[in-house]
C-alpha cells in the first residue's frame, strides 16, 4: 500500500485575478492532515465557473463580482484522483478509506455539518457554524495540481468501476443538471426543453431528463451540437436556423414544455425560456451569466401561467453519487474531450468562444491503480 | 320556495374599455337554463383587477394589455348570492342544489372538465376541451349586479352558517392568498414576509400564513396598515419608516425569510423580495402590476441562494372552499369595508390610489334568506 | 358519419353473485341520452375485479363482501371502444367528441364534479354530492357486451394512433400500476421490486417503473413468466426456486429496494413485502385478495425503518391519459393474449388458477374504424 | 470559565435486562476526548423506550426483541445538560460550542456522515459507513447519570433560552410527534385525531398537530387526559365511555380524519385507526408495542381507501431543533411532572400501568449556570 509520493509537482496557478494561468512545477505538496486523505488527480473537467474565477468576473448573489479569492489560486473543482496516502490514524479509525480508492474534488470542500442546510442535506449551502466551509472555487485550491488533499470527514468516495475521465466532469457539471431535472419533478411522458443543450452542462441535462423518462428538446446552435444532442436520443431545434424558437417548442409540444433548463449561460437565453413553458411548468436556472443576469419575464407571466422558477448551486453529496451513479451504468454517457493538461489556457479559450460540444476533461496525471 | 323575480334589475355597466362605471336600473334578468342557478347577489368585493379591466389596462401573460373583453361589461368576481331559481329539472337532478342556498361568484365561471388542466384539479387554467372555458372578469358579466345566473355544473356552493360579507372577497383575494401560502409550504416556526401586508391581498396573506402556524413580518406603509397587520399577531415593517427594508428582515430573520408573498402590484416590490429570502426560500407572486411587472432578481441569486419563484392565478374551487373554510371558523377575519352598491366608481378612484387598508365590499343587494 | 346501429346485441351476462356467465344475443341496445355517446366495443381486457364480482367474493373496504352489485350484471372494465352515435345536440354542443372518435369504458364511470376528491382531481374516490358515483364493477354494465352508452361528461376520449388491443388493458390494469409506480416516487438508479411481476397488473407495474428509470426486480414464479419479466429489461427472482426471497432482493439491492410494489393479490406476497424494502422504503398495494388481505408487517418494522405504505384505487382520468401515452409512444408493451368473446367462461377459470403471464383481452368486435 | 468536576457521580445503572435499576454512587466520570464535550445533566425525560430496553422487550424490525444491549447500561435518552468542559483543543476549533452553553442528550449519539441516510439527512437511520452509528438507548450510556460526555461532531447545542425542563422531553417524545405531523402534511381546516393523546407523546401530537393549524381530536381514556388534551385546544373522545370511538371520529369528522397519530402502543389502537381515516388519509405510526406490535387493517381498506401508512423513528436533528423552537416560543407547553432522580424505578412502574398523563421528567442535578 505504500506509493512514492514525490515533493513537488505541477500546478495551473492564478496570481491575480484577470491574469495569466501559469504552470508552476516546483509547487510544494502538502503532507495529509490527520483527518485528511492525500489525493494524485488524474482527470479533470474545465468548467465555465474556473474561467470566471480566473477572470474576476464571477457574479455573486447580488451581482457584483466575488473578490473573495485566495490568490494564488489553482482551479478546478470536478477532478477525480486516487487515494495515495491517508493522515495519521485515519484507516484505523475509519476503514471505508482506504489508499487506492476513487475521489473526487468537487465545488465544496469543507462543510460544518452543524448549521441549518447541513442539517437538511443541503450542504453545498452551508453557512458555517462552528468552522468556515469553504469550496475549492474561491478557497481552495482545486484540481488543476498533481495532487491534492482533501478533507476525510466529507470524502467523495467513488465506486471503484466508475471511468474516471467521465466522472469528473459529472461531479459539477453532471450534478448540476441533474438536481435540476430532479427539481423539475419530471415523469415520463412530459416534455423537457434543454436551452444550450449541446454545451457542458446541457449535454448532462438533455441525458439525465432522458434517464427520467422525458421526451426531451435541445435547442443549440450548429450541426455539432445538433449531432451530439441527437445522438442521445431527443429532438434539436437550431436557434441560428428557426426564426422563431419559442413558437417551434410550443408547436412540437402543444401547449409548451412541462420544464425548461436553461442551461446557456446567457441573459438572452432566460428569456424566452418561460414562453416556452406549459401552464404549470417549471424553469429551472443553473448557468449564472457574466454579470448576474437577468430574467426577462414579466410577473404577469409568472402569475397567469402558474409558473415555477428554481435556481441550484451544484447540489449536495448524495445527489452526486446519485449523478455519478447514472454514469458507472452507462444510461448517461457525457461526451468529453481529454486534453493534456498544460492546454488548459486554450480551453479557456475556447470556452470564452462557447463553440465546446460537450466537456473538456484534462489529463492531469497517469493512474496509479487501486493496488498499491 | 317561492321567491319574486323581477323582470329588471340595476347593473354597473363599462360600455368601453376605459369609459366610466354606468349605473343602469332596468338591466334585463336572464331566466335560469337548464343546467344553471339564478342567484340574487348581496355583496361583492372589488378587486384590482375588475379596475384594470375596466381601465383597460389589465396585462396578459405577453405583458400586452387583455384586450378581449366582453363589452358591455358588469366587472365584480367576488359575490356572494342567494339561489333564489333553479333551472328546469334542475332540484330533481341534483338535490344537493337548493333554493336558499349561498353561492359565490368567483373569478372562474365555467370550465371544460375535460383538458389536462381541469383533469389535475387546476381548473382555473382551463384551456378548454369541448367547451371554451369563461371566467367573470373578461368574458362575463359578474357580481355588480343585482342578480347572476351561474352554471350549475361548476357551482361555489358556500356553507350556510358562513359571513357572506366575509365570504365575498375571500372567493378572489383570499383564495389567491392562501393558494400562495398553500405554495410557500411554510411551517410551524418558519418565517414568511408579506409585501403589502396591509392591503386587500396582503391581509389575507398575513393572516393565512398565521393560521399555517408561521411567524409572519408584513411590510407596507402607514399607521393605519401598520395598526391593521399588527392587529392580527404579526410584525411589521413599515417602508416609509425604515430606510433598508431588506437589511431590517434579513435582520429580524438572522437570515432571512423563508418565503415572501409579494402582494403588492409595484415592479419595485418584486426587486427586493429575493433579497429578503433565506437561502432555499420561495418567492410567491399574486399581484399584476400594470404593464406586466419586472422581477429584477439576477439569475445569479437565484442559483446561488437555490431560490424557488412561483405564481399562482388565483386557485382552484376546492382551494376556495379550504379558504372559507377558515373565514367560516374565525381563524382568518378579513377587514372588509362595506359600501353601497353605488360607491362603486369612488372605490376605483381610492384603489387607484392604494389607500386601503383590508378590502372594500360592496352591499348590492338585501339577503332573501334561506328560508322562502 | 351515419352508422347502422343494430337493435339488439350479445352480452355476457351474470344474473346472480356466484353464477354462471351467459351469453344473451338478444340484448337490447340503449339510445344515448343527451350527455351520452354510443360506442361499439372493440376489446375489453379481463381483470381479477371481474372474477371477484361475478363471484361476490369482492372485498369492501371493511374486508366484507360487496354486495350492493347491479343484477343482473355485465361485466367488464377495461375496454376500448369506436364513437358511433352521440345524443341528441352533444355534437354542437361539445365539437371535440365526433363519431368515429376512440373512447375508454373504464372502472370509473360517473363522477359528481362536486365532493372534495372530485375538486382536487381524485374522482376515482368521488363520494357523490347531488349525483350518485356509479362504476362499471358495481353499478353499471360494462365492457362484455357489444355496445354501451357513456357519459360524455367524464368521457374517456383516446388518441386516435393508439392500438386498441393494448389500451384496453392499460385503463385499469395499467392505470393501476402507473399510478403505484408515481405514488412510489422512484427515481432513476433506484430500485422497484415488483412482486407478481409477470401477471396482468406486474408486468406494467415492472414497465412503468423501468420507464421512470429505475432498476426493477420482478418476482414471480415460472419459466413463462421469467421469459415476460426478463423480455422488458427487469431482472427476475422466482420465488419456486429461491429458498429465501427477502435475503435474495436484500442481496441483490445491498440494503433493500426503494419501493415494493404488490401486485400479487396474496395475502402471503404482502408479508414479506417490508422486508424487501430499505429504510425509508415506499410499499405500494394494488391487489385486493379476496377477503380483503391482511398484511403481515409489525409496527416495530414500520416505525424502526421509517417505512410508508400506500394504497391506490386506479387512479384519475387525466394519470389513465398518462398512462396510456406511454403504451401509445411504444415505452410500454404490455403482453396480451387476444381470445375471442365468447371465451370469457375460460379465462375466468385460468385467472382463477393464475397461470397468465401477462393479460388476457377479449376481442369483442370489428372495429367500423374512425371514418364512418 | 473553570468549573469544578468530581471524580465520581451518581447513576442509575441496570446490570442486566429485566433486572433492577440500581443508583450507584461512585461512578466515574469519563474525561472528554479532543471531539467531545462534558456535560452535567439537568434533566431527563423517562420514555417507554428506557422501559423496555431495561426489560430486554424492545421490539426490533423483525418483531423480535433487541438483545445487543451494552451491559451494564445507563438509561436515557432525552436529557438536557449544561457544557462544563471541552476536549482539548476543541473551544479553538470550533468556537460555536462553550461551556456553559445548553446540550441535549438525544437518542441518537455518533452517526457516521458517509451512509446514505446521513447524506440525505436523516441520520437517525444511519447506516455506519465508516464508523459504527451508536444511539443511547442501545449502545452508550445516557442521561440517567449526572454527567456525560458527548460527541461534538453531532452535538445538540440548544437555545439558551429554553426551559430545560420543558426541552428535555421534547427531544425524544417532541420530535417524534413533529415528524409524525410533519410527514401527515397536515393544514389549517384539516382534522388531525391523535390515539393515546394524554401520554407522553400523544401530548406532544396533540400541541404540534394544532400548531400546524389543524383542527384536533385526542382520544385516550379517564378525566385526567381529557382534562390535558382539553386544555391544549383540541377535542376529546374518552374510549371508556364511547362505546364506538371509530363512529364517534367519523361522526365528528364527516367522513373520518385527514391523519390519524397513534401514539398509544398498543396493537389494539392500531386496529381501529384506518377505520377512522378520511379517504386519502394518512396514518402515522410513533409508538412501538412490545412484540412488535400489528396493524389489523386489510389490504382492501388500504386500497379501496388510498390510505398511506407511515412509520417514523423519532426525528433528524434539524427537525429536532424545530420541534425544541416551538416549546421555546410558547406554542407548544408540554406537560411536565418533576420528579427527583431516585425516583425512577417508580416511574417506570406507573409507566407500566400506563396511567401518566403527560410526561414525567426526573430533575438529575443542579444547574450551574451558563456563566462559570
Amino acid at each position: 500500500m505504500a506509493f512514492p509520493i514525490p515533493k513537488t509537482q505541477t500546478v495551473a496557478l492564478v496570481r491575480t485575478l484577470g491574469g495569466p494561468v501559469e504552470f508552476i512545477d516546483d509547487y510544494p505538496i502538502r503532507t495529509p492532515g490527520q483527518d485528511e486523505v492525500l489525493a494524485k488527480i488524474l482527470y479533470s473537467g474545465v468548467c465555465q465557473s474556473d474561467l470566471h474565477t480566473r477572470a474576476g468576473t464571477a457574479a455573486g448573489a447580488d451581482g457584483n463580482p466575488i473578490t473573495a479569492i485566495k490568490l494564488p489560486h489553482i482551479g478546478g473543482h470536478e477532478g477525480v484522483g486516487r487515494i495515495i496516502a491517508l493522515g495519521p490514524g485515519l484507516g484505523e479509525r475509519d476503514p471505508s478509506i482506504q489508499v487506492g480508492g476513487l475521489v473526487g474534488i468537487r465545488f465544496s470542500s469543507r462543510v460544518c455539518r452543524r448549521c441549518e442546510f447541513c442539517l437538511k442535506g443541503e450542504e453545498q449551502y452551508c453557512q458555517g457554524v462552528g468552522i468556515k466551509p469553504t469550496n475549492h472555487l474561491h478557497h481552495e485550491d482545486g484540481s488543476f495540481q498533481e495532487y491534492i488533499c482533501l478533507d476525510a470527514g466529507y470524502i467523495t468516495l467513488l465506486p471503484p468501476d466508475v471511468d474516471a475521465v467521465l466522472a469528473a466532469p459529472t461531479l459539477c457539471a453532471g450534478l448540476t443538471a441533474y438536481k435540476a431535472v430532479k427539481n423539475a419533478e419530471v415523469r415520463p411522458g412530459q416534455v423537457v426543453v434543454v436551452v444550450g443543450a449541446g454545451g457542458g452542462l446541457g449535454q448532462y441535462a438533455v441525458q439525465y431528463a432522458l434517464a427520467f423518462g422525458a421526451r426531451v428538446i435541445g435547442v443549440d446552435g450548429g450541426q455539432q451540437k445538433h449531432d451530439l444532442v441527437s445522438s442521445f436520443g431527443a429532438e434539436f431545434v437550431d436557434f441560428r436556423e428557426c426564426p422563431d424558437v419559442v413558437a417551434k417548442v410550443q408547436d412540437l409540444t402543444s401547449g409548451g414544455a412541462h420544464a425548461v433548463i436553461v442551461a446557456a449561460a446567457s441573459s438572452a437565453a432566460f428569456s424566452q425560456a418561460a414562453s416556452m413553458l406549459r401552464i404549470g411548468g417549471t424553469m429551472c436556472l443553473i448557468g449564472i451569466p457574466p454579470g448576474g443576469g437577468h430574467i426577462d419575464t414579466t410577473v404577469a407571466e409568472i402569475v397567469i401561467k402558474g409558473i415555477t422558477i428554481k435556481g441550484n448551486l451544484v447540489g449536495n453529496l448524495g445527489e452526486c453519487l446519485g449523478a455519478v451513479e447514472l454514469v458507472r451504468t452507462g444510461k448517461v454517457k457525457p461526451k468529453v474531450f481529454v486534453r493534456p493538461f498544460r492546454d488548459l489556457p486554450n480551453v479557456y479559450e475556447e470556452l470564452e468562444k462557447g463553440d465546446v460540444a460537450g466537456r473538456v476533461v484534462l489529463k492531469i496525471g497517469g493512474d496509479p491503480g487501486p493496488h498499491m
